[in-house]
Order: structure tokens, then C-alpha cells, then sequence
């Protein structure tokens, strides 16, 4: 079968005769569809590997090359023995989440935080970059008939943010930052918006994503190059400051601007990933009793609420896919057309088995 | 009357003819017994003025010079207009928590983080450290006749510290990592001790200090020069690190332990004011979804339950006084004392009103 495999840095190959994997006790085979390439995959592109194994996975056991691909839709073609809550011909996304089942997060029920986690599409266990891939059925969620196989591709990186903002304790009322309004940030957005959030204001360096954020929702939508963006946000707040603040841009000004506006008592949720250390003053937060929380990946209610918003029409991200490209245009279409003009891009979707 | 007024770095002057204040309507007259002296007052002496006001506070009015002393226990000598719940002759304990009443810090019940608030003792309002003090009835609490005077000087740091824990939301089963064992790391172990906390690690780098923790109840006192916190802390936990982390001491290597040492959706408390930015790196708290909260002072209800705690025995502070001197000696037996040998000394108390 067809693959994107991953080799290391600035190698990514597309592979015609990549074996595939057996439909064995409890898994399902998945055609997949459309597949959303982020932010990480271009990290692994640029200056990995990073999640990619170079040893062992301790839970895939697999090493470099590994299949790609951790944000997808597809059609169950293949369902191993033992699977009765699936059928071959169900349209479904994977929650790509790889976890041990044994260790202290998973018992507690975070395999989001699992000490050995990964990802599939990350760590092996094949991936949806390819013409099939085989995954623990308890993985799979179906989709609704009336949600297109494209949207499916969105759910993953609309579930980091609902995720996120479940993180955060918000009621309607709330005045919420968000800051970067990449896909991350614009997905924060459309979430806030689909829980009908009372305000809802964006901080963005770039005008076409500020655009963006205008489009899928976002009440106020500021500039911090060209205003003061702590002063901003406390007005419009009609407070203190904001009640919660999504750092979405995991830059050192996003760091400060974030504690410094958040209100007292209110929280700041990290969902930036960052390349290195950075200057911190957590007086910023004492003389507020403010928190500061980060959040990684999601859990399955997660994906189900993202899934049960897209059925009943509160969340609508068709916006945010900006290209469709073909497997065979991974890197130059895909990878490196993101790399060099990620501002006018949301998401690029590859579209490997068609509708 | 006698008070010790700061006017600026380095100043500290006793002084014997200062105003007393009128005690107004709502108001009451304390004769200070035992005053605690504090890192704060320290950090004033040698690198202030930091709290203590250069331009009027915007409660008290008042700038430079100001009466010290926020950690104090005393007696009622006058009782103002409309007051009827205190009478002369009570002994008391001052929570000397300055607020707005306004903000909406102070409307939504949080004084402690009012965004005009200071402290009797450092902000003007008068202080401890005379021969009488006028301040409101609602910020004084009463000291039940078995608690002598010289322990009510010791709620004020115990309920920093039963605050700090407040906000961990803590079981007995808990299992616990302290950094830093002065005298608020050492109070966290006690309000811990108190609370009934299965398992209790300090990390300190001083020797003496380490024994007071050992005295206090800590069940594990580790020395993070000569052993790996991290692993040693993992270890004692019995799973995959302590469930809540307080940092108490404020430096760099404190801050990476904290965040390296807690576990997956654990919860990092610092209580430790910072002198300066340092090194973060986000990561530490994101691949395990831990948060980081910081807390400031106290609240009401943490000065009654440590109050509470005094009474019914399962507090027993009494080593921690470690010296009591005369209000004519504070700046060389008490700021100065302190300043070249920290590590023998918890608290050194002024007795200025005497039993
Ligand atoms: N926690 C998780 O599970 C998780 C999952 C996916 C992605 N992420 C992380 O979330 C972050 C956002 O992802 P993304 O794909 O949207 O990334 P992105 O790089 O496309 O978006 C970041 C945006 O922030 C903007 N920005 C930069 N500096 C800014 C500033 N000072 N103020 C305001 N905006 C600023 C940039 O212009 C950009 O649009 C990344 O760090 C990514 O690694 C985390
Ligand atoms: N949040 C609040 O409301 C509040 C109130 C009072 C005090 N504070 C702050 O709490 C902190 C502690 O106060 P304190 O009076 O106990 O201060 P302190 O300086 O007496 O105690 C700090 C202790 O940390 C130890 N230490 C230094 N480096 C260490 C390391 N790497 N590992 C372990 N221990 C280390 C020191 O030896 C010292 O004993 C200070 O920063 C103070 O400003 C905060
Ligand atoms: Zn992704
Ligand atoms: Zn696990
Ligand atoms: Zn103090
Ligand atoms: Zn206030």
C-alpha cells in the first residue's frame, strides 16, 4: 500500500509497497479519507525527530521510519474479531492517543498523560497518511451521516481546543483571551463561540489569520504589535482583565502578555508546545493568585462533544480548510507550502482515499 | 508612644514620640504583645522600600516613613464606636490584610488580591512594632484563653501557610514535596502535620533547618545538593512523583523541581515571592497537564482555622520562636540577627508589650 513515511529530518518519502499491518483481536482496518497535516508534522519536517522514535517506543515498540498522519477521517474496511461495535462501511475518526493502560495517569484515567504515551501517526502504529492502517476499535468514533468525511479530518485539532477550554472552568459570561490564531487558536475560537461564549478576543500578529478569527467568531480581534494588548484586553473585559487566557502562540511575549492580563484569581491555559526555555516572573502570578495550567492532547469525551457539536451545527469549521492536495503532493504541496505561507493556510487536508 | 518606623533601606529608627491614632467609629486599640519579624521585613531593610510606600498608598494615604510589624498578637486597650463584638482587655491577633472593598478582586470575596491592597505593618495604617496600634474591629480575631500571646504572633506565617494548602485541594492520602524549609516551608509542614497528611517531604539545602523539619514532622527532610530530588522524590511517593509540590524557597532550582518532581495532573503551589525573572521551560507542566497556582496571603478563614487548630492542640508551633528580644534591640538582635545567621533562627520575636 501507499504510505508517507517518515525518515527524519527533511525526509519524508512516499512509499508504494509499505506492508500492510494484520486486523487482529479488538482492532479495525480504516481506509483513511482526509488527513489534516499541523503544526507537528512540520516540526518533524524541520527539526525533528521530536515525538518520532529513534529508539524503541515502549508502547509501539517501532522505530524510525514511521507511517504519518495523526489527524484523520475514514471508512472501517476490515473489523477484526471480537469488534461488534462497528461495521465495515462506517464512516469514523481515530483519536490518534497511544497509551499503556498500566501506569499511575492512565489509572487515573488521563491516558492523555500516559509516562509512555505517544501518538499514532507519530510514534508507529501506522498512520493516516496511507491507504490503510489498523487501530484498537476503542479508538474509533463514528461520524454522523450528516458530517462530511472532510470536517472528520478536523476533529482532532477542534478536540485539542475543546480540550483546552474544558480545562478552564468558563461560563457564558466569561471574558476569554486567546493568544495566536493559528489552527490551535482558531479552534479555540469556534469552540468558545459554540459554547456561546460572552466574549471572545484574539491576539494575532498576522492579518490574514486575523481575518480568520473574525470569520469563525471572535468578538475582538487585536493587533499586539501596533496596541497595547494587556491595556486592550482589561477594557474590554469591562474589569480586571480577562477570566481566562488560551496561550496558543508559545512565544516569550505570549508568556508574559498572558499572566500579565489574566485577572485576579483567573487562569492561564498553556496549549503551546515550546522549542526552548523562556524568561518568567511568577510574581506575575502571586500578587494575582493566578494559576497557570497546560493541557495536552484530549480524552474521548473530548472527541464526542467535538463530534456532537458538528452534528448539531454549533460548531461549523469548513473555513478552516484552505487546500486539498494529493497524497503525492505531501511535501511540496503540503509540508512545504505550509512552511513557506503558513499565514494564508489553516488547514491543508490530503486527500488519500477520496470520499 | 514607642514605635519602629522604616524610612527607607538601611533605616530602621525606634522612635518614642510618635502619634497615636484616634480610635475611630468601627475601630479598635491594640497594645502589641509579640511581633514576628519577617523575610519582608528583612527584604526591606536590605534592598526596600518594596512594599512599604515611596508615593501614597491608595488605601492608607500615607508614604514613607511607616510603622513596621504585620505578624502580631496583643490586647484590646480601647474599643471605637459601633463596636460590639470586642471588649477591652481581649487578647487578639491582627490580620493585616489592607483592601479596596471596591475592586473586583475585593466584590468577588478576594481581599487578599485586591489590586490596591497592602499590609498593616508595611503599607502605613500603623503596625505591630509600637506601643499601640488602631485598626479596624472586622480585621482583628479573638485569641482563646489557652493560646498564650507569644504563639498568636506565629498565626500570621501559619496562615500563610494553611492558605497555600487551601488552595492544593489535598486528601490525607496525599503525598507531598516541600521546598524550601524556612520559616513558611516550615509552617506548610506543620498546617500539613496538622491536617494529617500521609506523606510529607522537605527538601532544604541548610542543616539546621533540615532538623526543624525533622522536629515538625516531616517524614522525609532531603538535601537537594547531595541527592536527585526528582528520582528520590518519585521513589517515596510510590508512584510517579508527589501529588502537590509547594515551593517555599523561590530560586531557580526550585522552580525546575517543582514542575520535574510533580506528577501527571499534579499541582504546583508556589508560595515564594521572586526577586527577578528566571529560566522556564512551559514543557515541564504541558506533557503532564500540572498545574502551577500561586498564592498571596490569606483570607479570614485561614487565620480562624489555624486559630482553631492552636486551640485543639493539633498545631503546637512553640519551636518555632527561636528567640525573643526587646522592641529597643529589633534592628541588631532581631533584622540584623537574622540577616548573618538565618539558618539557626525560625522566628525571632519582639516582645513589646510584654506578657
Ligand atoms: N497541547 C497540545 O496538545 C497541542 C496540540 C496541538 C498543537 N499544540 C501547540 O499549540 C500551538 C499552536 O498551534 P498552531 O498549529 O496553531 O501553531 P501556529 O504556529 O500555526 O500558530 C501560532 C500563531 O501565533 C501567532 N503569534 C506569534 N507570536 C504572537 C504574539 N506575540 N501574539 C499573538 N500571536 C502571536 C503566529 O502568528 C501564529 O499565527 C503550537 O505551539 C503547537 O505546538 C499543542
Ligand atoms: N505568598 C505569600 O503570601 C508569602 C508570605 C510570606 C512569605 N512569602 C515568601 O515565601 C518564601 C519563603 O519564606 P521564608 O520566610 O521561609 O524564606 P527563607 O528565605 O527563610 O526560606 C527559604 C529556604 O529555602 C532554602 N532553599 C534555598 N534554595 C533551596 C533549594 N534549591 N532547595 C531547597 N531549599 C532551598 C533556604 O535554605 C531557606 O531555608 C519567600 O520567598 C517569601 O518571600 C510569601
Ligand atoms: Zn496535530
Ligand atoms: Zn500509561
Ligand atoms: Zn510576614
Ligand atoms: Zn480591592
Amino acid at each position: 500500500m501507499r504510505a508517507a513515511r517518515y525518515y527524519g529530518k527533511g525526509d519524508i518519502r512516499i512509499e508504494n509497497d509499505v506492508e500492510e499491518e494484520r486486523c487482529g483481536e479488538g482492532k479495525v482496518r480504516i481506509a483513511p479519507s482526509y488527513v489534516g497535516i499541523c503544526g507537528t508534522d512540520l516540526h518533524e519536517f524541520t527539526g525533528g525527530p521530536t515525538f518520532a522514535p529513534l529508539k524503541p517506543h515502549p508502547i509501539t515498540k517501532e522505530t524510525l521510519p514511521i507511517t504519518l498522519g495523526h489527524e484523520f477521517s475514514g471508512v472501517v474496511t476490515e473489523v477484526g474479531p471480537g469488534v461488534n461495535t462497528l461495521q465495515v462501511g462506517q464512516h469514523v475518526v481515530v483519536q490518534p492517543t497511544l497509551y499503556c493502560g498500566t501506569c499511575s495517569a492512565c489509572l487515573a484515567g488521563f491516558e492523555n498523560v500516559c509516562y509512555k504515551g505517544g501518538f499514532i501517526g507519530l510514534s508507529g502504529s501506522g498512520g493516516g497518511l496511507s491507504d490503510s492502517v489498523v487501530v484498537p476499535a476503542g479508538s474509533v468514533l463514528k461520524l454522523p451521516g450528516k458530517i462530511p468525511l472532510d470536517i472528520g479530518a478536523l476533529v482532532e485539532p477542534l478536540s485539542v481546543a475543546w480540550h483546552a477550554i474544558s480545562a478552564a472552568h468558563l461560563t457564558q459570561e466569561s471574558t476569554v483571551l486567546v493568544l495566536g490564531g493559528g489552527p490551535i487558536g482558531l479552534a479555540v475560537v469556534q469552540c468558545l463561540v459554540a459554547l456561546k461564549t460572552h466574549k471572545i478576543i484574539l491576539s494575532e500578529v498576522s492579518k490574514s489569520r486575523q481575518r480568520f478569527a473574525r470569520e469563525f467568531g471572535a468578538h475582538h480581534v487585536i493587533d499586539p504589535k501596533t496596541n497595547d494588548l494587556v491595556a486592550a484586553s482589561k477594557e474590554l473585559s469591562g474589569s480586571d482583565g480577562p477570566d481566562v487566557v488560551f496561550d496558543c502562540a508559545g512565544v516569550p511575549a505570549s508568556l508574559a502578555t498572558a499572566c500579565q492580563a489574566v485577572k485576579a484569581r483567573g487562569t492561564v491555559v498553556n496549549v503551546a508546545i515550546w522549542e526552548k526555555e523562556v524568561p518568567f516572573q511568577p510574581n506575575m502570578l502571586v500578587f494575582k493568585e493566578a494559576k497557570y495550567t497546560a493541557v495536552l492532547g484530549y480524552q474521548r469525551e473530548d472527541f464526542q462533544a467535538v463530534i456532537d457539536h458538528l452534528a448539531n451545527g454549533s460548531l461549523k469549521p469548513e473555513k478552516m480548510i484552505t487546500s486539498k492536495i494529493r497524497l503525492e503532493d505531501l511535501v511540496e504541496g503540503g509540508i512545504k507550502a505550509l512552511i513557506n505561507d503558513k499565514e494564508s493556510h489553516v488547514k491543508i487536508l490530503v486527500e488519500v482515499g477520496g470520499k
